[in-house]
């Protein structure tokens, strides 16, 4: 079987301030580069090479993933680059940093919503300029699919649809793959493998450019999980 | 009709020193990168947004186009990546200077060879360690049709293969498209829209990092052609 690589990006501007930022475009920190550029040294190092290359459609994974293809001098790279590996759609509550909104709804109700697996944030208002209605590169999709606010488990199914339509069939015709993820849409990945439990799933915690690679068998079941060393990863919180 | 905009890439460090480097896969300079980023900030000026971003294998083309999306904040831009978007392969003249081919073969050889349409160069040894045959971004194609050494009538032939299949399909989709070309692709595609003759195209120069922008009609006939003003473009010969 091929190999499966999935890394979360970099740390990111607003991963550094504590903000939820769900589908916001926000982009990586100078420090999010240098660690986008350690898991792809670490990669080639390790001898990988990829077939195809997956992202969101958000730029801190894209970057993520361009800065890991530059250092395993592979940017030649297919990358497939889709809307349902985005992160987790946090509606309402996007932008605002975690004081805030605690403040604003106390601190249980906040912790429900980072780690209730299916606790639904306040929805975005469809007129919101911050919706993806209004985002041309969502242009072309069915609007009514596209969310306003999820759940992790919401986050879950619509992964699965991609995993089944695409990642799945690409790993049974034997490609080697690596997806930069965000923390939920990586969350949603080792629940779909592992069948990892709602609650354990809510509290997967990955740092930032820290390589998780599978192995698999031929019916895609995981015979093996392990994390790669990189150099001075810093956790920032999956928000 | 959709856009159809072709930019030679930036200035790369075998441009800079005069060598022939076809299929080698040499990087930009940094004033390659500064090319890009400009051709990209004049584009996004323009309002220019595209639906499918085309690149060949090799990463002079692939940051260039890179560097221009990220301009355009439009990272999420689906790039296709194909090695029939290739240099013109330069075949046993690869790596060569243009100095040292002269002192070894003749102004006139060398000039034929650079001018004239049809003139092939010596081939590369296909057990050459720089053959296509050798390097696994190829993997997976015929490697008989692979080139060894091209005139660039050879380059002009293996461009319309993919205009036909990938490029004029889309824009008939009335998609928006932009191309990060090499030197000698950019000449087989302008031969290819506008009928050019042979003496015509092989004289034809655009300055690293110049967008084409071509106005089609629903044929895809050619009713204007038109260059973008950059800042300081530098001309780097077309080797």
């Amino acid at each position: 079987m091929g190999n499966l690589v999935i890394v979360r990006h970099g740390e990111s501007q607003w991963n550094r301030e504590n903000r939820f930022t769900g589908w916001t475009d926000i982009d990586l920190t100078a420090n999010g580069i240098q660690q986008a550029r350690n898991a792809g040294r670490a990669l080639a190092d390790a001898g990988f090479h990829f077939d195809i290359a997956y992202t969101s459609l958000l730029k801190r994974t894209i970057r993520s993933q361009w800065l890991m293809l530059e250092e395993m001098d592979a940017m030649y790279t297919p990358i497939i680059s889709h809307w349902r590996l985005n992160e987790r759609h946090y509606g309402a509550l996007t932008g605002q940093n975690r004081a805030e909104t605690i403040a604003k709804f106390g601190e249980e109700q906040v912790w429900s919503w980072r780690r209730g697996f299916d606790s639904r944030p306040p929805l975005m208002d469809k007129d919101d300029p911050r919706s993806p209605c209004h985002e041309p590169r969502y242009d072309g999709l069915d609007r009514a699919s596209l969310p306003l606010g999820e759940s992790l488990k919401d986050t879950v199914e619509r992964v699965r649809r991609f995993w089944d339509e695409s990642i799945a069939p690409a790993l049974r015709e034997d490609k080697n793959i690596i997806i930069s993820s965000h923390g939920n849409s990586q969350r949603a990945l080792v629940k779909l493998l592992e069948d990892m439990p709602d609650e354990e799933v809510s509290r997967f915690d990955v740092p930032n450019s820290v390589p998780l690679i599978y192995t698999l068998d031929k019916q895609l079941r995981v015979l093996d999980r392990s994390s790669m060393n990189i150099p001075h990863p810093e956790v920032s919180a999956i928000l």
